[in-house]
């Protein structure tokens, strides 16, 4: 058989799996954003059947044995064929071992999961997801005992499966580095800096309105509207199904519109990213292999970077007055630009400032940690966390609900938060060149949105999905990661915001 | 192998039945109420694969032995067994001599019309639907062919699907009677009727209030808040996914807030059904096995028979009024319900009133049954659809966008729309029963429409499943069908509101 036979006949098996991800993505789409509480049960069976299917689909025999002879002899392949071969050989590697009974329990144990850690947030009651977190750390645990890789730490394991090569001491190294600018840097202006006004934060601000709002910036950002929904759930998320089919999901509080413009922002980034892949990887089955912090750099580039600047909020600004009466009719443009980056210590990681962000994903980065490790017990996790919410933001954690029940993230897994901060540092590296290349927020006060998307299409789009972290980072900006550009940012914009 | 033994394994097969079908039908449910334009050939697509494997389970050599051999040695099976096996075995007979391969293309085919009907409707072109649809009369008749049953013609074929034993002749006297009271009914109106006030009907009236209002009315019908989800499509309908899960759609309508309404209150109707069948039904794969037109008529029963009723109007008007502003200040209680009973020729069937409903039904029952029957081709559709529009009710059709491309119903099959009618006349014959027992208006007028659910469980509910039409209507209401009480109902009504 030719590599190009052997090509035509996985593409084929591909295709197959494909419809089974999709059907699976689409179910747990309907589980967030449409079913009401008493389907959610059902559907997590129903997801863990599929999700059989789709096991037997990635374990064949015929599957296995063309990702094998294309990773060992990949003559003829294109270099985005044989990346594509590389990531797939990896997965094989990481869940070969797996038994079809031990991926469906794994499956109904984190359906599970996330139904316990809704219950136990609503009722402010750790218990009620004390055991499927138990269960979660467990079969993280047993999963990564079966892989053919091997790993100094477990918790080494989780980081690579969302940073190719990310380690502990790598992330010891940059958190430390953040740990010792930023903390400093909050108590400063905690203390000296220069108030801001904020009493309209809070003022009531109908749905309908928000969401009016939102519909308006995913079309500024960029995102093809015939490709394009955006709906409502508790945590909010971006997922797609193929470049055509991009789902948003936001959050609307009536009393905290800033919250979903943000929100929005953010996830109109990941949705620019699933949209704008070359036609290649889409053909090829070689899209949306970045990193996930590759994919919270866009994210984070659109909400805090570009969102947060004086020349977005110039722009959207009489829209936003346009659209909800005189409800901010008081408020000056240069007041919604500092309400909107106010930095203070706080608990609700999604709702914490450009500044402060990091530090919370900081304890989710030492908790996470630690307890994939084995050297904690989830029984220890609430404790852990309220300590060093009061080391490092200075705050009491009054309940879990708004403590560490507050993210979903911990329902399906680990390794994922710090994704978010080396997607942030990313993100301030990646702006630094753009800027070389054009007049981003000269650009962005005029509303042109589309000239930062082409320029990241052109340069980071185009190579994300093939390239190692590294490589790609040295690739867009010449260096490899430098959290210092990002740390420089921060400081430059808040002691001139704070007036320090 | 004993029966219980049999019961067992076939429960086994048919649970992963449920699994493919409640997914497939929350891919469709998907493909409605969420996915961007872009997204739909994808999902027609994922469908159809999931189709196929739906196909295998039902085409099971296991699941015909056993559905075989417990229908024709039926020993030991309860009466609610013992239906669920003769609906299996009747669907068996149906479908037992398709191939995996033409089940797959007229999946394909369906899904692919749907796109291509609601692109002719977009675009005010037959022409983009016509060939989907020669496609649909074509997979419809191969399709009957095919069956092990025999039928008289394709029509009844179709008939018999929806509602089982039903026929052109009954349905020829059916429409008949239907024909010569109400047409000249509706003349009358036309010529002599008192006016009825009807500037508010298309006062802009914001969506977000006419969501809230939506919701209160399912909320009022009786619908469980946690097992019940409200969504917006093009052409409402409604689905479920067992009584834990029930999905209502409806489209709102900024200047047209009374289609919404009882939009919405007729998708009520069905969902009540699906959520309130005995927990025996559910549990023995026997629920959901009620006709079209069981459906249609307790939809129908609570749009129209109590939805249009004075009481109810009563009730909910102050609702409406706090709901909305100011914009109805100047509306009476009374001058809304003579509104909402507005009867006038028209050309959209959902749009139109309770008293020309079934003439719009009529037309379609008389073109759907022609073509499939082979007696008129797909291109001469529109110009007999117009013609008789311009017979029946007086209007002239000015494109196929308000002509016959209106509904969706003919990119999926035929047989159904007679369902409709049917379910009207069975809804005026079980009211009469229903108010033997208790004050049914003085209850809605007070808003305890609950006494209205609780009697339909107790016994329309309890029994549609296990029962053919013919054996149902005699059950609830002591004799077969009969359309007089509707038409003495329509009479009644319409005399007295425009003082004939």
């Amino acid at each position: 058989m030719t590599n190009k036979q052997r090509i035509k006949q996985l593409f084929k098996i591909l295709d197959q799996q494909q419809v089974y991800q999709r059907s699976i993505g689409k179910l747990y789409f309907d589980m967030e954003c449409c079913a009401p509480d008493e389907g959610l049960e059902q559907a997590g069976e129903d997801m863990a059947v599929l999700g059989q299917q789709l096991y037997k689909l990635e374990h064949s025999k015929k599957y296995e044995r063309l990702i094998i002879e294309l990773h060992d002899d990949p003559e003829g392949l294109t270099p985005v064929q044989k990346k594509m071969i590389d990531h797939a050989y990896d997965r094989y590697l990481k869940v070969k071992n797996f038994t079809p009974q031990f991926s469906y329990e794994m499956d109904v144990a984190l359906n599970k999961a996330y139904g316990q850690w809704l219950a136990a947030k609503k009722a402010n009651d750790f218990s009620l997801f004390r055991d499927s977190l138990v269960s979660v750390v467990d079969f993280t645990r047993k999963a990564v005992d079966l892989r053919e890789q091997k790993y100094p730490t477990y918790y080494t394991a989780c980081l690579d499966d969302y940073e190719k090569g990310g380690n502990e001491e790598q992330l010891d190294a940059f958190f430390g580095a953040l740990k010792v600018r930023i903390i400093p840097l909050m108590q400063q202006i905690v203390k000296e800096g220069k108030p801001i006004r904020e009493d309209f934060l809070r003022r009531p601000c109908p749905i309908y309105q928000q969401e009016a709002f939102s519909r308006y910036l995913l079309e500024t950002e960029g995102l093809r509207k015939t490709a394009t929904v955006l709906m409502t759930t508790e945590h909010p998320f971006t997922t797609n199904f193929g470049p055509k089919d991009v789902r948003v999901t936001t959050h609307y509080f009536e009393d905290n519109f800033i919250s979903n413009i943000f929100s929005t922002m953010h996830e109109g980034g990941h949705a620019l990213f699933m949209q704008n892949e070359p036609e290649e990887f889409y053909e090829n089955h070689a899209d949306n292999q970045m990193s996930n912090a590759m994919h919270e750099c866009i994210s984070r580039f659109y909400e805090n970077l570009i969102g947060r600047s004086e020349a977005f909020i110039h722009f959207v600004y009489p829209k936003l007055r346009e659209l909800t009466g005189d409800t901010f009719a008081d408020v000056s443009e240069r007041e919604l630009y500092e309400a909107v980056n106010i930095a203070r210590p706080s608990l609700i990681r999604t709702e914490s400032d450009e500044l402060t962000y990091c530090l919370h994903i900081l304890i989710r980065y030492e908790i996470e940690k630690v307890l994939v490790n084995g050297e904690i017990t989830v029984d220890e996790v609430p404790t852990l966390w309220n300590a060093k919410y009061k080391e490092y933001l200075g705050v009491d954690v009054p309940n879990d609900t708004v403590g560490c029940l507050q993210d979903v993230h911990w329902s399906s897994g680990f390794g994922y938060f710090p994704s978010y901060a080396l997607g942030n540092a990313y993100g301030a590296q990646i702006l630094r060149i753009m800027e070389q290349d054009f007049d981003v927020f000269g650009a962005v006060a005029n509303g042109e949105l589309t000239k930062v998307a082409d320029w990241l299409k052109e340069h980071v789009f185009s190579c994300a999905s093939i390239l190692d972290p590294d490589e790609w980072i040295r690739e867009v900006t010449g260096e490899s990661l430098n959290v210092n550009y990002y740390l420089d940012y921060l400081e430059k914009k808040y002691k001139a915001l704070y007036r320090l």
